[in-house]
């Protein structure tokens, strides 16, 4: 073994070790975590980073929205290029999910230092290793809040007083866990995003590196069914305005709008639902959820959405009740740069990298950073696609491949490969 | 005005005043109430009725499962002739549900002691007061759990160890309020129950008292339907395995047996659904839920039982989820003695009060007594049938007919007129 290889051995192990480190905080008894945003094992995944991130000298700094940056300078005043992902999580969800994504961030911004020390001039950009706050969105909607006020989609006030579901604020609950900071976010030239796939698309081709080339759309809608309080026993069947029988028929229709779609070109979704005042012997008042539709084709999207309207009137009558949409959440599908795709399909190609150019069906922080500035976006395979689940899985082998991969994008970024 | 017609407008006047003082406890803004079972303003109930029944001399006990009884003992040893309801409540519910025949209970006793006083011989029975633990179930199930445990159909420990949604058992809840009571249950020969109709039988007939003759049937099933959690974007759909759309097609099901079954002569319902882990992105992997059917025909209800389990089976393999009854709880259609509607019926005409014969389609209290002894449940009118609702309502003039005819019942009932 070279001297090179020797410290790439060295490099990889002291990976897998730091994301045992990591997934041991919020860890629950199947091998996922649990670190909904700003709570204590969210709190606790914030010092270890900032820890780990102090000890390798990067400058740590918190901004107001929780968003926790690490920044290595070696070019005085010159932008960065950012890399990174998330470390809060979903309930009951899995360890890889974002916390990838951060750490692999981490480890290339130190190889990269590392790298730069040996050569004669430093490169152009600066590098920084982000951890977006509240990226998962199941405490504080909407999600990507940190990436959202980052790149000035969404309203550091308005995201700030978003309450959870027990009447507590973003503000309050970053400041009880000590990070509602001050600090300045960076100036930046770049953004660079791994994470585990979420889906089975590279898995079933046997492929390492995913290129993502663009988002889904999707339409998030708050959706409010209101009906009457009404006795389950006593009140006459047709004298019922039942909230929550509305909001089982428009789970229902939300499903079947996939009938009307081509083949996996829609997904549809109902995730969360609250019953209002859900007793047993109460005909429910309130019904409060959240609906998805997701298309990689705008008309798909569009016409779905028409559809889900109709059924909403349709609803309303049959069931006697009222359908508001509170508040809707539109994505539509931009590409990432294609100088980027093109030219992370170079460097996989160098490093003899199995990849494919594909779609991102989730939402990711690099959805919002695409917007502002050149963003590469990377995938490595989830078993089975499982995700949002404890079971989630990447193997080491794709984990480590990932970081060498997010190394060289980094690197190249860093020299001023991607400008705009 | 005579001294009769004086006295009985003083004992109504006292009634009102009574009924206003005990629906400002646990009182809501829209003049409904919020007094679940063993919460602080079900205590604070307790706490006042415990008073009021001292006060006038009654000896109160509380027994093991925090039913309080408030005796009046004129023939020494003799068993009692209980009245009563409950004071606990649905979240966000009326005033008049329960509270209001606790309190003509507690009239009724005291102005049948000032008649027997000025009697040559006191009757063969005592008469009694109670105000039955946890009626509506909304906290802890099953409902009607104070009684069931009377009457020897629900087993004291398990009861006791029933938990509530936060895992907080009722030993403990009735502990933490101080009413986990030592008290023996009174030996009793009779039952009495007024209540407010919760439907619009009487309010649409212009009748003032109903004589309830039998109960509806009723299933009630606890059901868990399971899945698989994942990431509501990312997931094929054919891959998910959806607790929250099988539960959405079951509530639509349900509803939608009554098509199969005779013009109201089923209800069915599911007013409460809590959804695991219930986070926007997240497929939900499991719901649980209640789901109830009613009927007056047993035929009827065995029909909407055999297409509910079909129903079952049919959700199982299309949403790809598993559906488990965990809990079944099932009541018959039994009659209460006839003698005792016969009796109530004969006491209104003198009292020249109009009346009809009608079925209970709720639950009550007196449904587990009428199995023990013999049991006459009443009904007053209920505004537009609202029930379950903070604008329940029942007139000042209906609730004082029913506290004058339940005076009368309880009479008749002590002088022994309704033996077993």
């Amino acid at each position: 073994m070279g001297i090179d290889s020797e410290q790439a051995a060295v490099d990889d192990e002291a990976f897998l070790a730091d994301f045992a480190a990591l997934s041991a905080i919020g860890a629950t008894e199947s091998g996922g975590v649990e670190r909904q945003a700003a709570t204590d094992a969210d709190r606790a995944t914030k010092v270890w980073l900032g820890d780990w991130l102090r000890q390798r000298g990067f400058e740590v700094r918190v901004d107001a929205i929780g968003n926790l940056f690490g920044l290595l300078e070696w070019t005085p005043g010159a932008p960065y290029i950012l890399m990174g992902s998330h470390l809060d999580s979903q309930p009951c969800a899995g360890r890889f999910d974002g916390a990838y994504g951060v750490l692999a961030a981490a480890h290339a911004a130190v190889r990269l230092r590392d790298r730069i020390a040996g050569s004669p001039e430093p490169p152009p950009f600066n590098v920084a290793v982000v951890n977006w706050f509240n990226e998962e969105g199941s405490r504080f909607q909407p999600s990507m809040m940190g990436s959202g006020v980052f790149t000035g989609k969404l309203d550091l006030a308005e995201a700030l007083s978003t309450p959870d579901s027990d009447g507590v604020s973003v503000q309050q609950a970053l400041e009880e866990i000590g990070f509602a900071g001050t600090g300045q976010m960076p100036e930046i030239a770049g953004y660079a995003e791994i994470h585990v796939e979420q889906g089975r698309e590279l898995e079933a081709e046997g492929v390492t590196i995913g290129l993502v080339e663009s988002n889904w759309a999707a339409h998030k809608y708050r959706v409010v069914v209101r009906g009457e309080q009404a006795h389950t026993g006593s009140t006459a069947m047709e004298e019922r305005r039942d909230a929550l029988l509305g909001a089982a028929r428009l789970v229902v229709a939300a499903r079947e709008l996939i009938d009307h779609a081509p083949p996996r070109r829609l997904h549809t979704s109902v995730g969360q639902l609250t019953v209002t005042p859900n007793s047993p012997v109460v005909v429910a008042r309130e019904v409060k959820l959240h609906l998805d539709l997701r298309s990689p084709d705008q008309e798909v999207l569009e016409e779905a959405d028409r559809r889900l309207r109709a059924e909403f009137a349709r609803i309303e009558r049959e069931a006697q009740v009222e359908i508001e949409v509170a508040k809707a959440h539109f994505w539509e599908i931009e590409p990432y740069q294609p100088a980027g795709v093109s030219m992370a399909e170079a460097i996989a190609g160098e490093l003899g990298l199995s990849r494919r150019r594909m779609l991102t069906l989730a939402g990711h922080d690099s959805t919002n950073m695409k917007d502002i500035v050149p963003t590469v976006m990377l995938f490595v395979p989830s078993a089975q696609g499982i995700a949002h689940n404890e079971f989630e899985y990447t193997s080491d082998a794709d984990l480590l491949a990932g970081v060498t991969m997010l190394t060289e994008v980094a690197s190249r970024m860093c020299r001023g490969d991607l400008k705009n």
